[in-house]
Protein backbone atom coordinates (compact mmCIF):
# COMPACT_ATOMS: atom_id res chain seq x y z
CA UNK A 1 0.00 0.00 0.00
CA UNK A 2 2.63 2.20 1.07
CA UNK A 3 4.32 1.35 -2.14
CA UNK A 4 1.48 1.91 -4.57
CA UNK A 5 0.49 5.16 -2.66
CA UNK A 6 4.17 6.41 -3.26
CA UNK A 7 3.59 5.98 -7.45
CA UNK A 8 0.18 7.39 -7.30
CA UNK A 9 1.92 10.53 -5.90
CA UNK A 10 4.55 10.68 -8.10
CA UNK A 11 2.01 10.11 -11.00
CA UNK A 12 -0.28 12.49 -9.73
CA UNK A 13 2.63 15.04 -10.04
CA UNK A 14 4.05 15.17 -6.65
CA UNK A 15 7.95 15.86 -7.38
CA UNK A 16 9.46 16.11 -3.43
CA UNK A 17 11.16 13.51 -2.08
CA UNK A 18 10.05 10.03 -0.78
CA UNK A 19 12.27 8.22 1.34
CA UNK A 20 10.99 4.81 2.68
CA UNK A 21 10.92 3.27 6.43
CA UNK A 22 11.16 -0.36 6.29
CA UNK A 23 12.86 -3.66 6.44
CA UNK A 24 16.28 -4.03 4.86
CA UNK A 25 15.00 -6.24 1.95
CA UNK A 26 12.02 -4.50 1.58
CA UNK A 27 14.08 -1.37 1.32
CA UNK A 28 16.22 -2.96 -1.40
CA UNK A 29 13.14 -3.87 -3.73
CA UNK A 30 11.72 -0.46 -3.19
CA UNK A 31 15.39 1.23 -4.80
CA UNK A 32 15.05 -1.73 -7.34
CA UNK A 33 11.92 -0.73 -8.08
CA UNK A 34 12.03 3.01 -8.03
CA UNK A 35 9.23 3.37 -5.74
CA UNK A 36 11.47 5.83 -3.08
CA UNK A 37 14.33 7.84 -3.72
CA UNK A 38 15.99 6.92 -0.36
CA UNK A 39 15.88 4.30 2.40
CA UNK A 40 15.96 6.27 6.17
CA UNK A 41 15.46 5.54 10.07
CA UNK A 42 12.32 6.25 11.46
CA UNK A 43 13.59 9.20 13.78
CA UNK A 44 15.54 10.48 10.52
CA UNK A 45 12.09 10.56 8.43
CA UNK A 46 10.00 11.55 11.15
CA UNK A 47 12.00 14.95 11.36
CA UNK A 48 12.80 15.82 7.78
CA UNK A 49 9.08 14.97 6.37
CA UNK A 50 5.86 17.03 5.65
CA UNK A 51 3.55 13.95 5.25
CA UNK A 52 4.53 10.41 7.45
CA UNK A 53 2.61 7.82 5.39
CA UNK A 54 1.69 4.90 7.90
CA UNK A 55 1.02 1.97 5.45
CA UNK A 56 1.85 -1.11 7.89
CA UNK A 57 -0.59 -3.72 10.16
CA UNK A 58 -2.67 -1.80 12.67
CA UNK A 59 -0.65 -3.41 15.63
CA UNK A 60 2.10 -1.91 14.29
CA UNK A 61 1.18 1.60 13.27
CA UNK A 62 -0.19 1.76 16.92
CA UNK A 63 3.72 0.88 18.07
CA UNK A 64 5.02 3.47 15.37
CA UNK A 65 2.72 6.27 16.79
CA UNK A 66 4.56 7.22 19.79
CA UNK A 67 7.83 6.28 18.54
CA UNK A 68 7.24 9.37 15.88
CA UNK A 69 6.15 11.41 18.39
CA UNK A 70 9.52 13.13 19.53
CA UNK A 71 11.00 13.40 16.13
CA UNK A 72 7.90 15.57 14.16
CA UNK A 73 8.53 18.54 12.61
CA UNK A 74 5.97 21.22 13.38
CA UNK A 75 3.28 21.32 10.77
CA UNK A 76 3.93 17.66 9.51
CA UNK A 77 1.09 15.64 9.04
CA UNK A 78 0.76 11.62 9.99
CA UNK A 79 -1.62 9.43 8.33
CA UNK A 80 -2.40 5.83 7.92
CA UNK A 81 -3.41 3.04 5.49
CA UNK A 82 -5.03 0.77 8.63
CA UNK A 83 -8.25 -1.23 8.06
CA UNK A 84 -9.70 0.03 11.38
CA UNK A 85 -9.55 3.83 13.01
CA UNK A 86 -10.79 3.34 15.97
CA UNK A 87 -7.84 2.17 17.90
CA UNK A 88 -5.04 4.22 15.78
CA UNK A 89 -7.17 7.48 16.04
CA UNK A 90 -6.90 7.18 19.54
CA UNK A 91 -3.13 6.11 19.59
CA UNK A 92 -2.94 9.42 17.65
CA UNK A 93 -4.62 11.69 19.69
CA UNK A 94 -2.25 10.10 22.86
CA UNK A 95 0.89 10.51 21.61
CA UNK A 96 0.53 13.30 19.33
CA UNK A 97 0.05 16.83 18.78
CA UNK A 98 -3.92 17.65 17.55
CA UNK A 99 -3.88 18.40 13.85
CA UNK A 100 -0.90 16.27 13.04
CA UNK A 101 -2.48 12.94 12.36
CA UNK A 102 -5.35 12.09 10.23
CA UNK A 103 -6.75 8.63 10.07
CA UNK A 104 -7.02 7.13 6.66
CA UNK A 105 -8.28 3.81 4.80
CA UNK A 106 -8.10 3.66 1.01
CA UNK A 107 -10.59 0.69 -0.02
CA UNK A 108 -8.10 -1.18 -2.10
CA UNK A 109 -5.62 -3.56 -2.00
CA UNK A 110 -3.33 -6.33 -3.79
CA UNK A 111 -3.34 -9.79 -3.05
CA UNK A 112 0.62 -9.21 -3.32
CA UNK A 113 2.36 -7.30 -1.32
CA UNK A 114 5.52 -5.31 -1.59
CA UNK A 115 7.38 -2.82 -4.00
CA UNK A 116 7.36 -4.98 -6.79
CA UNK A 117 3.62 -4.88 -7.07
CA UNK A 118 3.22 -1.88 -6.48
CA UNK A 119 0.98 0.15 -8.58
CA UNK A 120 0.27 3.69 -9.50
CA UNK A 121 -3.68 3.46 -10.43
CA UNK A 122 -4.24 0.99 -7.39
CA UNK A 123 -6.68 3.80 -6.03
CA UNK A 124 -8.27 4.94 -9.28
CA UNK A 125 -12.12 5.17 -8.53
CA UNK A 126 -12.02 3.25 -4.87
CA UNK A 127 -12.92 5.07 -1.72
CA UNK A 128 -10.67 6.62 0.74
CA UNK A 129 -12.01 7.37 4.35
CA UNK A 130 -10.37 9.99 5.68
CA UNK A 131 -11.59 10.47 9.31
CA UNK A 132 -10.46 13.63 11.31
CA UNK A 133 -11.18 13.60 14.96
CA UNK A 134 -14.82 15.43 16.19
CA UNK A 135 -14.07 18.70 15.87
CA UNK A 136 -10.91 18.51 13.68
CA UNK A 137 -10.71 20.91 10.56
CA UNK A 138 -10.03 18.44 7.44
CA UNK A 139 -6.32 18.41 6.21
CA UNK A 140 -7.25 19.86 2.60
CA UNK A 141 -3.96 19.02 0.99
CA UNK A 142 -4.11 15.35 1.82
CA UNK A 143 -7.54 15.69 0.49
CA UNK A 144 -6.50 16.71 -2.66
CA UNK A 145 -3.80 14.52 -3.04
CA UNK A 146 -5.86 11.90 -2.49
CA UNK A 147 -8.34 13.39 -5.06
CA UNK A 148 -5.44 13.53 -7.48
CA UNK A 149 -4.70 10.26 -7.09
CA UNK A 150 -7.92 9.18 -8.58
CA UNK A 151 -9.66 7.81 -5.78
CA UNK A 152 -13.41 8.78 -3.94
CA UNK A 153 -12.65 10.64 -0.61
CA UNK A 154 -15.42 9.86 2.15
CA UNK A 155 -14.80 11.58 4.78
CA UNK A 156 -16.03 9.80 8.45
CA UNK A 157 -15.31 9.79 11.92
CA UNK A 158 -13.38 7.15 13.10
CA UNK A 159 -16.45 5.26 15.20
CA UNK A 160 -18.50 5.87 11.50
CA UNK A 161 -15.58 4.11 9.63
CA UNK A 162 -15.61 1.09 12.28
CA UNK A 163 -19.33 0.63 11.79
CA UNK A 164 -19.50 0.79 8.10
CA UNK A 165 -16.65 -1.31 7.58
CA UNK A 166 -17.98 -3.84 10.24
CA UNK A 167 -20.77 -4.35 7.79
CA UNK A 168 -19.11 -3.62 4.62
CA UNK A 169 -16.38 -5.66 4.73
CA UNK A 170 -15.42 -7.86 8.05
CA UNK A 171 -19.17 -9.17 8.49
CA UNK A 172 -18.65 -10.41 4.30
CA UNK A 173 -15.12 -11.92 5.26
CA UNK A 174 -16.90 -13.81 8.08
CA UNK A 175 -19.66 -15.09 6.54
CA UNK A 176 -17.19 -16.10 3.78
CA UNK A 177 -14.66 -17.86 6.36
CA UNK A 178 -17.35 -19.57 8.34
CA UNK A 179 -18.85 -21.08 5.11
CA UNK A 180 -15.69 -22.62 3.89
CA UNK A 181 -14.83 -23.82 7.06
CA UNK A 182 -18.34 -25.32 7.39
CA UNK A 183 -18.25 -26.80 3.60
CA UNK A 184 -14.20 -28.14 4.54
CA UNK A 185 -15.62 -29.73 7.49
CA UNK A 186 -18.31 -32.28 5.09
CA UNK A 187 -17.62 -35.57 4.06
CA UNK A 188 -19.07 -35.10 1.09
CA UNK A 189 -17.21 -34.05 -2.01
CA UNK A 190 -17.95 -30.37 -2.60
CA UNK A 191 -15.81 -29.66 -5.13
CA UNK A 192 -17.28 -31.75 -7.41
CA UNK A 193 -20.62 -30.54 -8.12
CA UNK A 194 -19.11 -26.34 -7.37
CA UNK A 195 -19.66 -23.73 -9.35
CA UNK A 196 -19.04 -19.83 -10.02
CA UNK A 197 -21.82 -18.58 -6.82
CA UNK A 198 -19.68 -20.91 -4.78
CA UNK A 199 -16.05 -19.49 -5.47
CA UNK A 200 -17.49 -16.13 -5.53
CA UNK A 201 -18.90 -16.69 -2.14
CA UNK A 202 -15.46 -18.07 -1.01
CA UNK A 203 -12.72 -16.33 -2.34
CA UNK A 204 -12.90 -13.42 0.63
CA UNK A 205 -11.88 -17.11 2.96
CA UNK A 206 -8.48 -17.52 1.08
CA UNK A 207 -7.42 -14.30 3.11
CA UNK A 208 -4.99 -14.73 5.78
CA UNK A 209 -5.60 -14.81 9.26
CA UNK A 210 -1.83 -12.61 10.06
CA UNK A 211 -3.77 -9.38 8.18
CA UNK A 212 -7.41 -9.59 9.66
CA UNK A 213 -6.06 -10.84 13.53
CA UNK A 214 -5.66 -7.08 13.79
CA UNK A 215 -8.89 -6.27 12.31
CA UNK A 216 -10.99 -8.36 14.35
CA UNK A 217 -8.98 -7.31 17.90
CA UNK A 218 -9.48 -3.61 16.82
CA UNK A 219 -13.27 -3.95 16.11
CA UNK A 220 -14.41 -6.40 18.34
CA UNK A 221 -17.77 -4.63 19.27
CA UNK A 222 -18.94 -3.03 15.86
CA UNK A 223 -17.85 -6.84 14.18
CA UNK A 224 -20.07 -8.64 17.00
CA UNK A 225 -23.09 -6.60 16.95
CA UNK A 226 -23.52 -6.62 13.10
CA UNK A 227 -22.59 -11.09 13.28
CA UNK A 228 -25.48 -11.05 15.68
CA UNK A 229 -27.63 -9.12 13.09
CA UNK A 230 -26.57 -11.66 10.57
CA UNK A 231 -27.05 -14.75 12.93
CA UNK A 232 -30.82 -13.49 13.28
CA UNK A 233 -31.37 -12.81 9.94
CA UNK A 234 -30.13 -16.24 8.91
CA UNK A 235 -33.06 -17.39 11.52
CA UNK A 236 -35.09 -15.64 9.99
CA UNK A 237 -34.55 -16.92 6.62
CA UNK A 238 -35.13 -20.32 8.10
CA UNK A 239 -38.47 -19.32 9.58
CA UNK A 240 -39.41 -17.69 6.07
CA UNK A 241 -38.14 -20.80 4.07
CA UNK A 242 -40.47 -23.29 6.62
CA UNK A 243 -42.85 -21.09 6.05
CA UNK A 244 -42.22 -20.76 1.97
CA UNK A 245 -41.93 -16.49 2.17
CA UNK A 246 -38.82 -15.84 1.18
CA UNK A 247 -39.66 -13.83 -1.99
CA UNK A 248 -39.67 -10.33 0.37
CA UNK A 249 -36.17 -10.97 1.04
CA UNK A 250 -35.11 -12.51 -1.90
CA UNK A 251 -36.37 -8.62 -3.40
CA UNK A 252 -34.38 -6.42 -0.68
CA UNK A 253 -31.55 -8.15 -1.39
CA UNK A 254 -31.62 -8.20 -5.16
CA UNK A 255 -32.29 -4.43 -4.64
CA UNK A 256 -29.19 -4.16 -2.62
CA UNK A 257 -27.21 -5.75 -4.91
CA UNK A 258 -28.08 -4.09 -7.21
CA UNK A 259 -27.32 -0.65 -5.95
CA UNK A 260 -24.09 -1.42 -5.13
CA UNK A 261 -23.22 -1.98 -8.44
CA UNK A 262 -24.74 1.06 -10.14
CA UNK A 263 -22.66 2.71 -7.39
CA UNK A 264 -19.40 1.34 -8.98
CA UNK B 1 -30.54 -24.38 -21.23
CA UNK B 2 -32.32 -26.26 -23.81
CA UNK B 3 -31.00 -23.88 -26.65
CA UNK B 4 -27.42 -24.74 -25.11
CA UNK B 5 -27.93 -27.99 -25.40
CA UNK B 6 -28.84 -28.56 -28.70
CA UNK B 7 -26.41 -26.28 -30.30
CA UNK B 8 -24.08 -28.45 -27.82
CA UNK B 9 -25.51 -31.47 -29.33
CA UNK B 10 -25.09 -30.09 -32.63
CA UNK B 11 -21.20 -28.97 -32.37
CA UNK B 12 -20.52 -32.36 -30.81
CA UNK B 13 -21.42 -34.45 -34.24
CA UNK B 14 -25.29 -35.04 -33.41
CA UNK B 15 -26.72 -35.35 -36.39
CA UNK B 16 -30.23 -36.10 -35.88
CA UNK B 17 -33.22 -34.01 -35.89
CA UNK B 18 -34.07 -31.62 -33.37
CA UNK B 19 -37.26 -30.15 -32.49
CA UNK B 20 -38.30 -27.69 -30.02
CA UNK B 21 -41.61 -27.71 -27.46
CA UNK B 22 -42.60 -24.34 -25.92
CA UNK B 23 -44.44 -21.16 -26.34
CA UNK B 24 -44.88 -19.69 -29.97
CA UNK B 25 -42.17 -16.38 -29.02
CA UNK B 26 -39.61 -18.85 -28.06
CA UNK B 27 -40.47 -21.20 -30.85
CA UNK B 28 -39.75 -18.46 -33.37
CA UNK B 29 -36.84 -16.73 -31.65
CA UNK B 30 -35.11 -20.80 -31.58
CA UNK B 31 -35.66 -20.96 -35.11
CA UNK B 32 -34.50 -17.76 -36.19
CA UNK B 33 -30.96 -18.48 -34.08
CA UNK B 34 -31.15 -22.10 -35.72
CA UNK B 35 -31.51 -23.89 -32.78
CA UNK B 36 -34.14 -26.29 -33.55
CA UNK B 37 -34.89 -27.77 -36.75
CA UNK B 38 -38.48 -27.35 -35.92
CA UNK B 39 -41.46 -26.72 -33.77
CA UNK B 40 -43.83 -29.47 -32.36
CA UNK B 41 -46.89 -30.56 -30.17
CA UNK B 42 -45.71 -32.12 -26.69
CA UNK B 43 -47.52 -35.19 -27.70
CA UNK B 44 -45.86 -35.41 -31.53
CA UNK B 45 -42.56 -35.12 -29.89
CA UNK B 46 -42.77 -37.58 -26.94
CA UNK B 47 -43.37 -40.00 -29.81
CA UNK B 48 -40.74 -39.04 -32.20
CA UNK B 49 -37.85 -38.25 -30.48
CA UNK B 50 -35.53 -41.00 -29.39
CA UNK B 51 -34.20 -38.28 -26.25
CA UNK B 52 -36.49 -35.83 -24.45
CA UNK B 53 -34.52 -33.05 -22.94
CA UNK B 54 -36.52 -30.73 -20.24
CA UNK B 55 -35.46 -27.65 -19.84
CA UNK B 56 -37.87 -25.76 -17.69
CA UNK B 57 -38.17 -24.25 -13.91
CA UNK B 58 -38.95 -27.62 -11.94
CA UNK B 59 -42.62 -27.19 -11.10
CA UNK B 60 -43.33 -27.41 -14.64
CA UNK B 61 -40.95 -30.13 -15.34
CA UNK B 62 -43.11 -32.30 -12.92
CA UNK B 63 -46.05 -31.15 -14.89
CA UNK B 64 -45.02 -32.05 -17.75
CA UNK B 65 -43.50 -35.42 -16.80
CA UNK B 66 -47.22 -37.43 -16.80
CA UNK B 67 -47.84 -35.87 -19.56
CA UNK B 68 -45.24 -37.54 -21.58
CA UNK B 69 -45.70 -40.84 -20.46
CA UNK B 70 -49.14 -42.03 -22.74
CA UNK B 71 -46.97 -41.07 -25.70
CA UNK B 72 -43.24 -42.56 -25.25
CA UNK B 73 -41.73 -44.38 -27.81
CA UNK B 74 -40.32 -47.97 -26.18
CA UNK B 75 -36.36 -47.32 -25.66
CA UNK B 76 -36.82 -43.26 -25.24
CA UNK B 77 -34.95 -41.59 -22.79
CA UNK B 78 -36.34 -38.48 -20.65
CA UNK B 79 -33.51 -36.56 -19.08
CA UNK B 80 -34.02 -32.86 -17.50
CA UNK B 81 -32.16 -29.82 -16.22
CA UNK B 82 -33.70 -28.91 -13.24
CA UNK B 83 -31.47 -27.72 -10.12
CA UNK B 84 -32.70 -30.27 -7.51
CA UNK B 85 -33.93 -33.73 -8.39
CA UNK B 86 -34.89 -35.87 -5.73
CA UNK B 87 -39.00 -34.63 -6.58
CA UNK B 88 -38.27 -34.60 -10.86
CA UNK B 89 -37.22 -38.45 -10.15
CA UNK B 90 -39.76 -39.40 -7.80
CA UNK B 91 -42.42 -37.87 -10.91
CA UNK B 92 -40.50 -39.99 -12.97
CA UNK B 93 -40.44 -42.97 -11.09
CA UNK B 94 -44.31 -42.48 -10.17
CA UNK B 95 -45.20 -41.75 -14.48
CA UNK B 96 -42.65 -43.42 -17.04
CA UNK B 97 -41.35 -46.80 -17.40
CA UNK B 98 -38.64 -47.82 -15.34
CA UNK B 99 -35.25 -46.92 -17.18
CA UNK B 100 -36.61 -44.41 -19.40
CA UNK B 101 -35.89 -41.56 -17.27
CA UNK B 102 -32.63 -40.20 -16.25
CA UNK B 103 -32.38 -36.90 -14.09
CA UNK B 104 -29.60 -34.39 -14.99
CA UNK B 105 -28.41 -31.29 -13.93
CA UNK B 106 -25.93 -29.36 -15.64
CA UNK B 107 -23.86 -26.75 -13.65
CA UNK B 108 -24.16 -24.30 -15.90
CA UNK B 109 -26.09 -21.54 -16.65
CA UNK B 110 -26.59 -17.61 -18.40
CA UNK B 111 -28.18 -15.14 -16.65
CA UNK B 112 -29.88 -14.42 -20.27
CA UNK B 113 -32.63 -16.92 -21.01
CA UNK B 114 -33.76 -18.11 -23.93
CA UNK B 115 -32.77 -19.05 -27.54
CA UNK B 116 -31.35 -15.91 -28.38
CA UNK B 117 -28.76 -16.65 -25.41
CA UNK B 118 -27.94 -20.46 -26.43
CA UNK B 119 -24.23 -21.47 -26.34
CA UNK B 120 -22.49 -24.14 -27.50
CA UNK B 121 -19.43 -23.60 -25.46
CA UNK B 122 -22.02 -23.50 -21.97
CA UNK B 123 -21.58 -27.44 -20.80
CA UNK B 124 -17.50 -26.96 -20.98
CA UNK B 125 -15.60 -28.12 -18.16
CA UNK B 126 -18.32 -27.52 -15.52
CA UNK B 127 -19.85 -30.31 -13.79
CA UNK B 128 -22.59 -32.38 -15.10
CA UNK B 129 -24.85 -34.58 -12.66
CA UNK B 130 -26.44 -37.90 -13.77
CA UNK B 131 -29.15 -39.39 -11.57
CA UNK B 132 -29.62 -42.76 -11.65
CA UNK B 133 -32.23 -44.47 -9.15
CA UNK B 134 -30.98 -46.90 -6.98
CA UNK B 135 -29.87 -50.29 -9.11
CA UNK B 136 -30.61 -47.89 -12.58
CA UNK B 137 -27.98 -49.04 -15.21
CA UNK B 138 -26.04 -45.66 -16.28
CA UNK B 139 -26.94 -44.69 -19.68
CA UNK B 140 -23.88 -44.87 -21.77
CA UNK B 141 -25.25 -42.64 -24.60
CA UNK B 142 -26.43 -39.56 -22.96
CA UNK B 143 -23.37 -40.10 -20.73
CA UNK B 144 -21.35 -40.31 -23.75
CA UNK B 145 -23.02 -36.87 -25.14
CA UNK B 146 -22.28 -35.03 -22.08
CA UNK B 147 -18.75 -35.95 -22.36
CA UNK B 148 -18.59 -35.15 -25.62
CA UNK B 149 -19.85 -31.38 -24.99
CA UNK B 150 -17.38 -31.17 -23.00
CA UNK B 151 -18.69 -31.49 -19.00
CA UNK B 152 -17.34 -32.98 -16.31
CA UNK B 153 -19.72 -36.17 -15.50
CA UNK B 154 -20.83 -36.46 -11.65
CA UNK B 155 -22.70 -39.62 -11.30
CA UNK B 156 -25.01 -39.44 -7.98
CA UNK B 157 -28.11 -40.10 -6.82
CA UNK B 158 -30.80 -38.14 -6.59
CA UNK B 159 -30.82 -37.74 -2.77
CA UNK B 160 -26.99 -37.44 -2.83
CA UNK B 161 -27.26 -34.42 -5.72
CA UNK B 162 -29.99 -32.68 -3.60
CA UNK B 163 -27.75 -33.07 -0.14
CA UNK B 164 -24.74 -31.89 -2.36
CA UNK B 165 -26.29 -28.71 -3.67
CA UNK B 166 -27.71 -27.67 -0.74
CA UNK B 167 -24.08 -26.86 0.59
CA UNK B 168 -22.58 -25.83 -2.29
CA UNK B 169 -25.01 -23.56 -4.06
CA UNK B 170 -28.50 -23.29 -2.36
CA UNK B 171 -26.87 -22.50 1.17
CA UNK B 172 -24.24 -19.65 -0.83
CA UNK B 173 -27.16 -18.36 -2.25
CA UNK B 174 -28.97 -18.22 0.52
CA UNK B 175 -26.19 -16.23 2.98
CA UNK B 176 -25.62 -13.97 -0.17
CA UNK B 177 -29.49 -12.91 -0.24
CA UNK B 178 -29.77 -12.52 3.91
CA UNK B 179 -26.58 -10.39 3.98
CA UNK B 180 -27.80 -8.13 1.25
CA UNK B 181 -31.30 -8.23 3.16
CA UNK B 182 -29.22 -7.44 6.05
CA UNK B 183 -27.47 -4.81 4.65
CA UNK B 184 -30.44 -2.98 2.55
CA UNK B 185 -31.77 -2.41 6.01
CA UNK B 186 -29.20 -0.57 7.51
CA UNK B 187 -29.73 3.57 8.01
CA UNK B 188 -25.59 3.69 6.71
CA UNK B 189 -24.72 4.07 3.42
CA UNK B 190 -22.63 0.89 2.88
CA UNK B 191 -22.00 1.45 -0.77
CA UNK B 192 -19.81 3.97 -0.23
CA UNK B 193 -17.55 2.35 1.28
CA UNK B 194 -17.91 -1.16 -0.75
CA UNK B 195 -15.17 -3.12 -2.11
CA UNK B 196 -14.69 -5.91 -4.77
CA UNK B 197 -15.39 -8.64 -1.65
CA UNK B 198 -18.64 -7.55 -0.43
CA UNK B 199 -19.46 -7.16 -4.40
CA UNK B 200 -18.45 -10.68 -4.79
CA UNK B 201 -20.80 -11.64 -2.10
CA UNK B 202 -23.66 -10.07 -2.98
CA UNK B 203 -23.48 -11.52 -6.63
CA UNK B 204 -25.74 -14.31 -6.03
CA UNK B 205 -28.38 -11.90 -4.35
CA UNK B 206 -29.56 -10.29 -7.62
CA UNK B 207 -31.14 -13.98 -8.56
CA UNK B 208 -34.37 -13.70 -9.37
CA UNK B 209 -36.75 -15.64 -7.12
CA UNK B 210 -38.80 -17.36 -9.60
CA UNK B 211 -36.06 -19.28 -10.44
CA UNK B 212 -35.40 -19.98 -6.60
CA UNK B 213 -39.03 -20.21 -5.10
CA UNK B 214 -39.02 -24.53 -6.92
CA UNK B 215 -35.83 -24.82 -6.00
CA UNK B 216 -36.47 -24.04 -2.08
CA UNK B 217 -39.59 -25.88 -2.21
CA UNK B 218 -38.29 -29.18 -3.66
CA UNK B 219 -35.12 -29.25 -1.30
CA UNK B 220 -36.49 -27.80 1.73
CA UNK B 221 -34.91 -30.20 4.48
CA UNK B 222 -31.55 -30.65 3.27
CA UNK B 223 -31.47 -26.43 2.72
CA UNK B 224 -32.90 -26.57 6.68
CA UNK B 225 -30.01 -28.61 7.69
CA UNK B 226 -27.19 -27.08 6.14
CA UNK B 227 -28.78 -23.31 7.25
CA UNK B 228 -28.78 -24.70 10.84
CA UNK B 229 -25.29 -25.65 10.46
CA UNK B 230 -24.39 -22.66 9.58
CA UNK B 231 -26.11 -20.78 11.99
CA UNK B 232 -24.33 -22.77 14.50
CA UNK B 233 -20.74 -22.66 12.29
CA UNK B 234 -21.68 -18.46 12.46
CA UNK B 235 -22.49 -18.92 16.50
CA UNK B 236 -19.11 -20.49 17.07
CA UNK B 237 -17.72 -17.76 14.82
CA UNK B 238 -19.25 -15.38 17.51
CA UNK B 239 -17.52 -17.25 20.39
CA UNK B 240 -14.19 -17.63 18.89
CA UNK B 241 -13.96 -13.92 17.82
CA UNK B 242 -14.85 -12.89 21.60
CA UNK B 243 -11.96 -15.26 22.50
CA UNK B 244 -9.20 -14.04 20.03
CA UNK B 245 -9.50 -17.81 18.44
CA UNK B 246 -10.40 -17.30 14.77
CA UNK B 247 -7.15 -18.54 13.87
CA UNK B 248 -8.10 -21.83 13.10
CA UNK B 249 -11.25 -21.15 10.93
CA UNK B 250 -9.51 -19.01 8.64
CA UNK B 251 -7.03 -21.85 8.21
CA UNK B 252 -9.47 -24.28 7.45
CA UNK B 253 -11.86 -22.07 5.59
CA UNK B 254 -8.34 -20.62 3.11
CA UNK B 255 -7.29 -24.32 2.62
CA UNK B 256 -11.03 -25.60 1.71
CA UNK B 257 -11.45 -22.18 -0.68
CA UNK B 258 -7.91 -23.27 -2.04
CA UNK B 259 -8.43 -26.57 -2.99
CA UNK B 260 -11.86 -25.51 -4.70
CA UNK B 261 -10.00 -22.99 -7.21
CA UNK B 262 -7.32 -26.13 -7.57
CA UNK B 263 -10.28 -28.40 -9.18
CA UNK B 264 -11.45 -25.52 -11.24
Amino acid sequence: MGGSFALALRRAGFDGRIVGVSSPPAIEEALRHNVIDAPAALSDAAAEADLIYLAQPIARIIETIPKLAPHLKPGALVTDAGSTKRAICAAAAAHLPAGQFLGGHPMAGKEVRGAGAADAALFEGRPYVLTPAPGQPMNEELLGWVRRIGARPVVATPEEHDRLVAASSHLPQLLSTALAALLAGRPDDIAQVAGPGLLDMTRLALSDYGIWRDILATNRAEILAVLDAAITQLGETRAALASSSLEEDFARGAGFAAALRRRE
